[in-house]
């Protein structure tokens, strides 16, 4: 099958690209860890000329091949390559936000080898303590477009990692959301904070020392919030109620149980209702799987998975954007 | 006037002296930065011994003199030099806890000059989750002690630094306490995460920017908690709405904020009353003030500040354990 578009989910920490066909079926697909902050080094030769811009060597790296077999291939690109220390930046959209809005709004950087890379606004919110995404916006547009329109109303997205989103959608808009920094302060308790120097890490996921912590955020304990809980991370380990090996996923049970305690608290405000919204979750499936055992416990009872969102989304905004064809799967006659 | 007792506060990072004369009279004192964490490397001779205990070189450091003139003076020392990391463990001792209790449980370890060197215990509350203390209940009985009995029992004591602590005392005890890590998540974050990133540091204190942190962490948007709010100040800086210099002040309002708040919300639950104890803070000037504005902003009505904690708790306990004899203080035919 012919390959329609390269899309690029280009990060912090990774760069990840798919070939993508039509209707957005992925052909192929490659991870490298060239996020923005750890680009490669040159100088390097590409194409006989030496080069040294880290964007340039990394674009290189991950679809240098795929390029020179067909040079014509639309590039679209989404996350932190757009923001102000990125290759360059996508101005935030404001909300709410949709395919059009975003896919009318790309950003182009020309490469060296010629091919213009069509790069993702991130999206802000303008509340009175203001919010961004960036990244986040194509993942979310990426579920939304397949979802019928009437289960977005009660529906809340989250997207767990080192800042989770949570977010509000309506009529296939980015209405509103929210942030919690929940995995960079477990990241930083847990490498420079005291509570690092007792915890023994690297086994594998303890279920049971995981739900403890969730349940002591949910406790009358955890009314004191987590600034004061995360201390008896170590006071349970002085006592000898905690060994080593459980206090990391103690401490991350703790930290996400008081992210979605605080997540309902602020729902049924908005929502004026008791009962909680559906969730569909995206994100690396170890860590929705955490979540997803919290989120039960914290009384929303409805909780699924979506998969291949940024693919589908980086598709969609390309198809706003006019990049490639909305077409439906190919018929067979159009295949190589 | 002659010198009765060397006391020492001997922390994680500080070492601090105090030479006390009849009544806990402050004579002398020294800091050094000798903390349990940063002791003195050696060998190095001491009365013409080559010594390489760093806890016996620190302690030569910081009152050998004094000995020298005075060999019988009895010493003691409280903090985390009496933990597991310490120069001798002194093991915690359960609340309720006062000056006797913790008076006769002083820990001894003798140095090499054949001195011995009391250590104060520190405390453990067996609650549901359980909650330690070092040095802090030295200072706490320090207080305790010039205070009217009638006094306490509608007092709260307050304890800023990395790791502040809530105390409650009724009857010349420490009946219960809370901790929270607010110093030591705000030390990370600042050195550690994304937002210290954005921040520009050492400059003086922004009162504006610090109470506007406390004033989010106490509104409608303070209840996501302290996990969520704190990417505002990213996101305040990305707006143009908080500049570089400003976000280190307006982080710690938002922590201490936070801090405060459920303090308040956990006081009056156990109170059973909407009314806020009266509050007594000890420590760094500096912290103080901090916490005294935002003790305010909070609905704690009534706050002073207390001094000289240390020396007088440790000179109360010296005075319990018999290391010294509890005279007034003495008439002038006592003087040297």
């Amino acid at each position: 099958m012919q390959a329609q578009l390269i899309a690029l989910d280009w990060g912090t920490t990774s760069l990840r690209a798919y070939k993508l066909a039509a209707g957005g079926q992925v052909l192929n697909q490659r991870a490298l860890s060239s996020g923005i902050m750890q680009l490669p080094k040159g100088p390097r030769l590409i194409h006989g000329e030496a080069c040294s811009d880290g964007f340039e060597l990394a674009f290189h790296d991950v679809c240098g091949d795929w390029l020179d077999a067909q040079p014509e291939l639309p590039v679209i690109a989404c996350g932190m390559v757009g923001s102000a220390q990125g290759w360059r930046e996508a101005a935030y959209r404001e909300t709410p936000a949709n395919v059009a809005s975003l896919g009318n709004a790309l950003e182009t950087v020309r490469s060296r080898r010629g091919t213009e890379v069509h790069i993702v606004p991130g999206v802000i919110q303008r509340s009175t303590l203001p919010n961004v995404m960036r990244g986040e916006e194509t993942q979310v547009l990426g579920v939304l477009h397949s979802l019928p329109d009437e289960a977005a109303g009660d529906l809340l997205i989250g997207l767990p990692g080192s800042h989770s989103k949570w977010v509000q959608v309506a009529e296939g808009c980015i209405e509103r959301f929210d942030t919690f920094m929940t995995g960079e302060v477990f990241a930083v308790l847990s490498e420079h904070s005291i509570l690092g120097r007792t915890q023994q890490r690297g086994q594998g996921f303890d279920a049971a020392a995981f739900d403890r912590g969730v349940q002591v955020a949910l406790s009358v304990d955890g009314d004191s919030g987590p600034l004061s809980t995360i201390f008896s991370a170590r006071c349970l380990g002085l006592t000898g109620e905690l060994n080593a090996a459980a206090q990391p996923d103690y401490l991350s049970g703790l930290l996400i149980g008081h992210e979605l305690a605080a997540l309902a608290t602020v729902q049924r405000r908005r929502r004026k209702a008791m009962a909680l919204p559906a969730v569909l979750l995206i994100g690396n499936a170890g860590l929705c799987a955490r979540y997803q055992r919290a989120l039960h416990a914290c009384g929303f009872a409805q909780v699924t998975l979506a998969e291949q969102a940024t693919e589908r989304g980086l598709w969609q905004l390309a198809v706003a954007a006019g990049l490639v064809r909305p077409a439906a799967i190919p018929s067979p006659s159009m295949e190589l």
